[in-house]
């Protein structure tokens, strides 16, 4: 069956095009130094958003017209696998992910849950023999059931932890069959709603036991992947325990993880928590820690998780410049955590969003590529910082001065001299990379 | 004196010049639909940030590396003047704002405050004889002093309305004096620190009186230009009253003072007030209040004014849509109510930043321009809108119908179809229009 | 039937009680300057959020555990009213209030809706015969069904302007049949998500009409109640019309709509927009436009609307506060409009939540009445403002001034002097009349 | 000379005083579990709100009037040491803190600002011999000054690491002259302001050299007390690089610095990160890093720091709460990091404040106190977590458990029953202990 009949497979057109079902910018086989812009950018479809939500907000109904709302129970799960299948092939997109309850709906009972999504993995197993698309990561959805409404890792009722640990352990041998690259934890109800009810450090303690009888069970099934958190602040949960990057860095350190645990980084996610997006992934980076990233952006004035689709060149350059230079993100990818508004409720409006979306992250690795060919930061960088390369300030990166040396330095220096930092002329730059790279004209 | 003298006259020289110091995209005699870019954009420097202001924060002293650091009182307001000049004519920028007190230094009285501010009008006017230059607006400086503490017109002590009147009252004098172009008023402190202590009814009551005053003399003095209000939620204050575009509409409404005042919109006032920039705009344009703009930028993670120069092109494209929609700005224009940062302390930093915010309107012109002239919005917005063109849509608009005909109708209504948004869609239009306008490229 | 079995009549037990279940400081009978606790506070119980919500959450499904979760329909609508009645007596609640699609179900048409309506409204009447409490307002949901999602009075589709009038004309009805004291106009969908899509001008006279079209109605069936409004920013919508008391006072009187509208103000939708409850509070009542009130809070540090009970006593003291200096609400009330949160899910929690939100307000009240007989704010206000009631003070408040006799005034004044605004002894104040006001001490 | 003339010594007067000059709640030699007030609540005097600022904001001057205006210099840091004495001994409360150049002019040179800073420590010195007030903690300005203006051990400039450095050495000898209680790096100029000049890992490895070398030096100089860090999101940097407790955390684990700094928590800078108060003050204890408090309120509605002093009940409750669930501050103590208002200029407000202040946080610790004797919230929590002190509970929290037998129990569960988290009881019964406590009955 085709589901999005009216929609033929996206093709490159370059960006003069006035056909609005096309990639503009986005051109799979293009070469970036040596590697293509698939390779490179790595775009995974979000399930949920795409093939399970239906437009519903805190106060209203869903608004989504799809294909398969016509069907129920375990004939919708095969028709979003279809359909699923029908859209990754049309845009050429080379991972998806997923929630197990994304896939299949749950049972009455847990085994009855397992059983449904042991039949869909089969049925997706089968289509990914014929297709390029891979999985790019699953994850067990521990937050939408009742049971989890004071947590899972780390709620209050050792029966829910138990439950949570039989749908990760569920969740890992998914990940083994169907030859996902990485596993993700989002803890979306791992946290509070009041301090008033709640032991944090029992909790915490909790989580991180979790966590390690998950590194286990995952070497015994020989599930070698890395283990992804995807930090997020507030939403649902007053205080959700992954805050950010550093909050999830030093309790990965508290409790001996760092070696298993990358983060999955979330641009709305990201500003929620007062953060650029941009300043998570290099947080992320310099700690070595940049596993995946949900390619979405927030709205500024907004105070929840929009999920928006990724159109803003600012944020899609800088964060294609971290990304490069992370060398890449590895068995990571770009994620689509996005959902079309809920005014954009017509089938075509998911190619819409994908296409803006591979657009402008491919814009955002052009840009970014052509500012590191340039040197046009790290020149700027590398003489501000020069006077760490000798004296004084070679001493104290090399760890061979103290603080009778320096205070004698100190005590015999005239006026000290700074440079600008040059802001606004970094900024000018940025715009004019963004408005002349994909002229193919030497900046 | 040449104050500036490693930087040259500001030359247009494309978008490919590897010279830091030029226009890339800003060319003041370049036609756009029969008008130069100068009349579209009339771009103004505010003396306050880029001549009096020396990079102060809440936790650091000035670091700003100035010409004319070495000189103080008069001299200073002198040396300040000249600066201003040369700069304005390297910029090639065609008007300047100032508050009182940015200009000349106050004395000990009322009396010396205003003569130290005859002697610096009297010059500036002078200079403006053979510049170009002109004064896009002035303002009475009424929250730095002391005596501002609990507000000025709006202030508990009767002695601190009457000095502000005598302070707008010279305000104005030196508005008709200069040929100033509007007159604006910012109520920084116009507002409360705590309810507890308030009568707000009086406060605003009194500020309306003071308004009227306001007028009154503009009237008997002959000055027919507009008076701006200039919107801003808080900072200094804990809460102003005028908050936004929309509450200074029900203030002007309800003292009926609409026929004298537009608004003056800041872009970092509006993201504090929880709106964007376009939003503030279309609010004052629809109700025929669009008076001038303070072009400059916040940090949307910040919550406070950080008055940073515009760089963001979103920002700019769609402020310039919304001025080009209301037909220009009339008697207003583009004043860069910004600043550097305290990191860009050197004097070569005022004209990156100014050549920055230059090119980024200018940019915005142009891609705004070509959305207008391709009817990119207005095409999908009267087909989407269109139902209101004929049948019950045309009745209700042209007000031929009520609750008894709208319900029969609405009862014979089978199912009510509504079209995608196209948000997505929409959003990658503009990315297109914004990396494709520049190569003079039909999109 | 008992849905309730566990709870009795909930007694007035003094601040000594260790029963959970039982008013501490709430006594409706109890009187305060001659009026009835009762009477002064004109409790309302929100229909939505405690008979109808079930605690789903952006992220998860409903939690709640109610008495009629087996049942649908129109069954589930009646045994609603039966809780709801039996809740409103134990909790000795005085009024309630409703969307349409609160109490009955919609059906697969407009007339199948109404007829559905009708079943309930009569049975509420019947039980409204034999019952103290009586209907606060209610108002028709054009939110949550996907025919709004580009919203109602605003949307681009005629059609669903219609529908929407064919709405509010049977809400008004209902009105009138079940005595409502007033109705209320919410508009969550009133707005827009990209202004890139949006008419504004053209929505916002679309709405005015629609008021107006609502008035007449309202004239010709002699339901002579307050029409309210009820400001909100944003969510659902990106932004919304109605975003504060003062943007709903600019549109009304814009469309000259002031007699006919007061506004309803809910504290969380204050925050929402950067004011404090007591701000808004304040903003309609020397507008002479306070209404009613939706009694909640937010959590300052979420963006969303969390609609929590209201047990912030800095909170209730001061919206009390401005509630008895408006010398009541009039025909308005105090409505609950605030959930249990989602991990509260056991039915004794909506006694709980209605008590702690019941005596929260009832110790305002009393906190606020003291406040006010003291004289504890208002004295330090005449002090601070007396210079308003004499001399050139009394002469600006008598409009016998002007700006040529304030200058002279202020020419020949030596140095002002400012009087301390004294916040911190007046928060300090504030919390010993919180502390000392139920110990029956005079402070 | 008496600086503070028309205030005496504030006596403690009890809740019914009228006298606003005294102390309401606030008992120094009170015992609260065989322990005084004084001991527990450990207050302080920050030197620079009180003594140092002026009022000064970013739009206005400064507004205070103090005993010591008319003098400058060396003189004017002197009459600052004898009334900040004055000060102390009326308010009786036993510590203060500085920065160095509270205290003392910077000098023209280092050399010079040490001498200066020198003959004022000499005169603390003598002071403190006759008086009861210790030194909580003393700390170097390196934000204040232009040479910081790109970060002082973070700098991009070596020159400012080794002046920053010798700042240090400086203030580690002044807290051993003083017999200082603590040591503290507040590190407002210890981030960046754009990512596009910055190379955070170099910068972040230099301020692990700079604590290291402190370290190092202390050991030297046998000062032996707690090092405190103090976390601050943003301003007036973009981004400061202790953010909060969990990511100063990070950066100390990751640099093997744990063993030596603790956290000094400010309850403003708390809210600007996202949490509240006590959310920071619980990851701190849970971690044994809780070393001191900067006792403050911000506003939630703003987006700075506007350093209130602290009078909202509800965060002082919740804050004791957790300090006497850490058995106290050890070393550290409550300072009063908060300035009067710019509107309480009179000096009797600096009086006003603290005494707001030391009431507010005595309530609250009575409060706190009496929760945790009642094991109010205690019992809860035990009782909602007793599912892991037995059975599957028991074996996850012990560790003798996997993904294997956590799912064989899952599978055989029937219905996972959970409790209500209670939230709405539970904050009624909160504020039935705050208005309930200081009447001296049992709740």
């Amino acid at each position: 069956m085709n589901y999005f009949e009216s929609v033929k497979k996206i093709q490159f057109e370059g960006t003069r095009s006035k056909n609005p079902l096309s990639f503009k910018y986005y051109n799979p086989q293009e070469k970036i130094n040596g590697k293509t812009m698939e390779e490179l950018l790595r775009f995974s479809v979000a399930y949920w958003h795409t093939f399970t939500a239906d437009g519903t907000d805190p106060f209203g109904a869903g608004t989504a017209i799809r294909p398969w709302d016509h069907l129920t129970g375990m004939d919708l799960a095969k028709a979003r696998v279809e359909a699923a299948f029908e859209l990754f092939e049309k845009l050429d997109v080379p991972f998806f992910c997923f929630h197990d309850v994304d896939i299949a709906p749950e049972g009455r009972t847990l085994k009855e849950s397992n059983e449904n999504q042991d039949v869909i993995v089969a049925m997706i197993k089968e289509y990914m023999n014929t297709s390029k698309t891979k999985l790019l990561w699953n994850t067990a959805n521990m937050f939408t059931n009742p049971r989890y409404v004071h947590g899972a890792a780390t709620s209050c009722n050792a029966d829910v932890f138990a439950y949570s640990a039989a749908k990760v352990k569920k969740g890992l041998e998914v990940a083994k069959e169907l030859g996902a690259e990485n596993y993700v934890f989002w803890g979306g109800r791992e946290g509070y709603e009041t301090l008033l009810n709640t032991d944090m450090a029992l909790e915490q303690d909790n989580l991180a036991r979790f966590f390690q009888m998950a590194i286990d069970y995952a070497k015994e099934i020989s599930l070698n992947v890395p283990f992804l958190i995807e930090p997020k602040p507030k939403e649902p949960t007053k205080h959700q325990y992954d805050f950010d990057v550093a909050t999830g860095l030093a309790f990965l350190q508290k409790y001996d993880l760092t070696n298993y645990f990358k983060f999955n980084i979330e641009a709305n996610h990201a500003t929620l928590a007062g953060h650029t997006f941009e300043h998570e992934l290099r947080t992320a980076r310099i700690n070595g820690m940049l596993g995946s990233v949900d390619a979405n952006q927030g709205d500024p004035l907004l105070g929840w998780d929009t999920d928006e689709f990724p159109t803003d060149l600012y944020s899609t350059t800088l964060a294609m410049y971290e990304i490069l230079k992370n060398g890449g993100l590895g068995k990571g990818g770009l994620n689509f955590d996005a959902k079309v508004r809920r005014g954009s409720f017509e089938p075509e409006d998911l190619f819409h969003a994908h296409i803006a979306g591979m657009d402008s992250f491919a814009i955002g690795l052009k840009v970014a590529n052509k500012l590191i060919e340039d040197k046009v930061l790290d020149g700027f960088i590398e003489d501000r910082y020069s006077s760490y390369t000798k004296g004084i300030g070679l001493d104290i990166v090399e760890g061979r001065t103290n603080f009778h040396q320096l205070e004698a330095y100190a005590l015999q220096l005239k006026e000290i001299k700074n440079q600008s930092g040059r802001t606004e002329r970094l900024k000018a730059l940025v715009n004019q990379y963004l408005l002349e790279t994909l002229s193919n004209v030497t900046v």
